[in-house]
């Protein structure tokens, strides 16, 4: 159901030749109101590409009546004739839908460094908005795939409004935010300081602790763009949880969908001084690149967390840390804990758990193995 | 040559038995005198191993007389056990040599977690002693690899005195310090103060710059030892330029080396606002996954270069950046520059240019690819 489960939307997917080989490319989500709230959060790399400089401008209106999405090419380090692009875009899509252009997000991914084929996008916006549909979200989910095996979408319904969302995302999961396009829409009636709170909170807690490889997009987006055809106005608390069980479930399917990865690995990181010891911690384990290739090869090797967490500022003494994996505490004290032969690492997921006995924070971060077939992805996938 | 280089030291390498496969596994290297001046740089990983913590206290005194040096276990995350392990490896050698245990640095190597098999460690110091030589530099450097695929020694003859050295290190090669244990000698009259600032000075433009897979090892250890036997009391801006030549060419023999790689590459930091900042830059493109199998895969995507300046903090306006790769601009002013076809991969050297177009510094960091070999021999050796 994707992004048309809220009330109020409609959208596209379709091809537009953006793609070579002929796939989806092209997606459009249109609030049919009647509000037209929105919120959005973007990467934090400061190479920024053309989209993201636009639907920065467009979210200060406080206002999006639609958002153009674009697989194919990431409109990134393109100059101004990219961003004259993103423009264009934005314009055709406001002249089809009679709406302003800058109530018009836009998000593309793909190739960095290659201006867009605008002679296919533009007529591509047109067809898709012909096509937009109260049923078009699972085609708008597919259009936004690049190196994504599954599309993604998450739905929560409560007392009569609903949060919906898409994600696209599967390599260049990093901090910051994950590599990804996410559309969320509800009808709940929220206004815009509502919603962008409900969002900083829930990616902060999401998006934010997904860190597949530790490579930073320059295209990152989140949007949450709220109709308020429910006529429902939720409780704040109950509205953010909304939103953070979407953005958790789709942070799920993006690591589990990550590039070439065998394992999802779970780094929990419990007694620190401060959650932002926790997550510094957590993210330091889950780059270390040795341990991500000793986790692929099935061996619970601790050694290689404390390495990773003697490399940070948090707080901890060497001779306190514990560590367990799959739920063998193999550290104790900074030492040999239980036998390792007892971890069971057969199954997809890993759980290291990471107790820095500094404290009573925590926080937990996702990320994946490493293995041979994200080398091969990424030597040979040119974006 | 290696450690026994410069006169006045002698040095051993035997099989004691540590490594199960029968290799050589324990070197010592001994200072004869007149002098024993010695400095030391180590690993800043908060998490130290034995040798380590052991070592640096040997250092405060500023004699050292002799190194023990073992590979097939790195005596890291080894408790209080481990700690009187080192200890008592001190206490073998000053026994057999005569010498005060404190005058003994400890180093070691392999995997961590696991305490050192001491009946075979200690007969192996005696051993060792009985095989001194000052033509055993050779095998003392030898003795000291782990999945090194060649030892590694360096040489460097002035008018009347010499500095050589030895280094292991293949992979955790990382920040602060790269992997690796090395033991450098001169025989020139120096007193600690000035090798200790040497030293520094050189390591932070050598070592430190070496950036194979952004892991920090528990037991990085670089000593320098000065007999004095040459009488030779050299300028210190010619003895500190000696060392650093050294110092880089062992540093480019670890980077020859590095765990399963197929491509040695120079990232070059040019035009920035500091030197700091330069060294931020270079790190984060060294460390860039996607960057490293894109140049793996012979694929000059600069893309990935500008996402991964776009993390730091460094002083930079994204549409001033410039990246040559092997002498192309195939990014100018932020945007697509020369035809990415004209660049030629074939070659085992990348060299990248990233001007920041902020100021005048510079630094050079130096990675490696990222490969399936890297994988594979990641997931399998458990250290």
């Amino acid at each position: 159901m994707s992004v048309t489960a809220a009330k109020g939307f409609t959208a596209a997917g379709i091809a537009a030749g953006i793609k070579e080989n002929g796939n989806p490319d092209l997606a459009l989500v249109v609030n049919d109101g009647p509000r037209r709230a929105a919120a959005g959060v973007f990467t934090s790399n400061r190479v920024k590409a053309a989209p993201v400089l636009w639907s920065e401008q467009a979210l200060k209106g406080g206002q999006v009546s639609a958002v153009v999405l674009n697989s194919g090419g990431a409109n990134a380090c393109t100059g101004p004739k990219g961003f004259q692009d993103t423009h264009a875009t934005a314009e055709k899509a406001a002249e089809v839908l009679g709406r302003g252009a800058i109530e018009i997000a836009v998000c593309s991914t793909g190739l960095i460094g290659v201006l867009l084929p605008m002679d296919r996008l533009l007529p591509g916006v047109e067809a898709a908005a012909a096509a937009l549909s109260e049923h078009g979200g699972e085609k708008a989910a597919i259009a936004i795939k690049t190196t994504d095996t599954v599309h993604k979408t998450s739905v929560v319904t409560r007392d009569g409004w609903t949060v919906g969302g898409m994600a696209k995302g599967a390599g260049m999961l990093a901090p910051g935010l994950a590599t990804m396009l996410v559309v969320l829409t509800t009808d709940a009636v929220v206004g815009g300081d509502e919603l962008d709170r409900a969002l900083r909170a829930a990616t902060k807690v999401t998006f934010d602790r997904v860190d597949s490889d530790g490579c930073m997009s320059t295209n990152d987006t989140v949007l949450l763009l709220a109709s308020g055809s429910s006529g429902v106005t939720p409780d704040h608390a109950e509205f953010a949880e909304a939103v953070r069980t979407v953005c958790d479930d789709l942070g799920q399917q993006l690591i589990r969908d990550a590039e070439g990865a065998s394992k999802d690995i779970k780094v929990e990181v419990i007694n620190a001084a401060t959650e932002d010891d926790a997550v510094e911690v957590g993210r330091s384990i889950a780059r270390n690149n040795l341990l991500k290739c000793a986790i692929h090869g099935e061996d619970p090797n601790w050694g290689r967390v404390l390495s990773a967490i003697g490399t940070t500022r948090a707080a901890f003494e060497p001779d306190r840390l514990n560590v367990a994996i799959n739920g063998v505490w193999v550290c104790k004290d900074g030492g040999v804990g239980e036998d390792r032969e007892k971890v069971d690492m057969r199954y997809r997921e890993v759980h290291i758990v990471a107790d820095l006995a500094a404290g009573s924070e925590t926080a937990t971060i996702w990320t994946n193995d490493l293995t041979a077939d994200y080398v091969h992805e990424n030597s040979a996938y040119s974006s």
